[in-house]
């Protein structure tokens, strides 16, 4: 038995996100189902588990997956493989043999992600996919201001999608910077784990900042409540990307 | 009667090319169609012209394309009403009113194309409909030595699409340069003017030239033949984007 590690890329605009759904076609689908031709005859395929189920929508440049799998190709061999099966909008980008027990998920010790505004008055075409549009007023000094707020350990649990389950929302992020670039704002962020929906939250309360419907200062309040109601709007998942993930 | 001048930018993938035709969806016709509604009761539309007729699957940052018209509206309404209407892989990024006469194609005294080569091991997915994949060796010295035979004033017929009845195919093309940037080369070319695929098979037959199938001398030969047969390969559509037009 091998442990595999996958490092994915994808433009998640066409799918339903990471995770297999009854509604559409996931990353994790199409994944296995490029791997089954692979498999020795009667083989079942098992579940490939990803470091974070990145939601509909959004684009990832250094996904991880792990998966454990009885198999006798050399990890290039699988790379080719999958990447002439996966349609282009899926890249498997490498693929290494790992010690046994290794989890996408449970060993990953820390995320970094990218969220891309388009501050000009009309979105570039190329780049629709993949950017949220705010063509008003945008300071960028206060979102700065706004996000120093944010670093460090906290309890993030006003910046959680309503309904979820996850009980103990302390989080690290260790570090969260906003640079301008031709024709738009780029938010990077780095912390231990996220929430479900806390980056898309972040950058949304950060735009509320830039754009003056609240003070710098209000984000401590955010912080403070631990309320979901507390926050700004949750930022389109278009404009999130999954950069990397470290163990 | 007014001459209005349109500066547009679109992501030709899904599109017969910048002409209207028979078998499919054109920029020309998107674009005219989503103007119709600006229009006084009872007028017909009247053809947008181009600078340059955008093949099929090719892109724009500046296409210029111009319309002489009866209407009352301010430029920056016109650029509105538009920009709702249209899909978002057009998008219009400036409305200005021309003295009468204005022509874009006519009046064009220069364009700049731009080239886009991947040459890692795989197609990042966000790039997939802007960039040829070439991962084999690609030496950027030879291709520039071969583009340095092409600067100046030449009789371009060999770079020619077959079966184009253009008689004067001598162009004068002012600047070709090529970088490497990350994960690939970038082709810049600016002239006075380019005869059909003429971009194309330039990159085409420097594609060859970086892959070692002719040295950087070959580019002489290719020249002095005038036939299309002694050039290279005609590069893929997607790569290309027309950056701007010079009046």
């Amino acid at each position: 038995m091998r442990t595999l590690k996958f490092t994915l890329a994808y433009d998640g605009t066409n799918y339903v996100g990471w995770q297999r759904q009854i509604n559409g076609v996931s990353i994790q689908q199409v994944l296995e189902e490029a791997f089954v031709p692979l498999l020795k005859p009667g083989m079942s395929m098992p579940a490939i588990a990803s470091a974070g189920r990145t939601d509909a929508g959004v684009h990832a440049l250094g996904q991880v997956a792990s998966l454990r799998v009885e198999l006798d190709l050399a990890p290039d061999a699988i790379w080719r493989a999958l990447n002439v099966r996966l349609p282009t909008d899926i890249r498997v980008v490498e693929v290494t043999d790992m010690p046994p027990g290794f989890h996408a998920r449970f060993d990953a010790r820390g995320k970094s992600y990218r969220y891309r505004l388009a501050t000009g008055p009309i979105v570039p075409p190329f780049e629709r996919w993949f950017v949220w549009h705010v063509p008003q007023r945008c300071d960028v000094d206060a979102m700065r201001r706004g996000a120093a707020v944010l670093v460090g350990r906290h309890d993030f649990a006003s910046f959680q999608a309503r309904g979820s389950t996850t009980i103990d929302t302390a989080r690290t992020i260790r570090t969260l910077t906003i640079d301008t670039c031709d024709g738009g704002i780029v938010i990077e962020v780095e912390g231990d784990g996220f929430l479900r929906h806390m980056v898309r939250t972040i950058v949304g309360s950060l735009v509320d900042i830039g754009s003056g419907t609240h003070p710098p200062g209000w984000m401590c309040e955010v912080l403070r409540a631990r309320d979901r109601h507390a926050a700004g709007q949750t930022a389109p998942a278009g404009g999130l990307t999954l950069v990397s993930v470290s163990y």
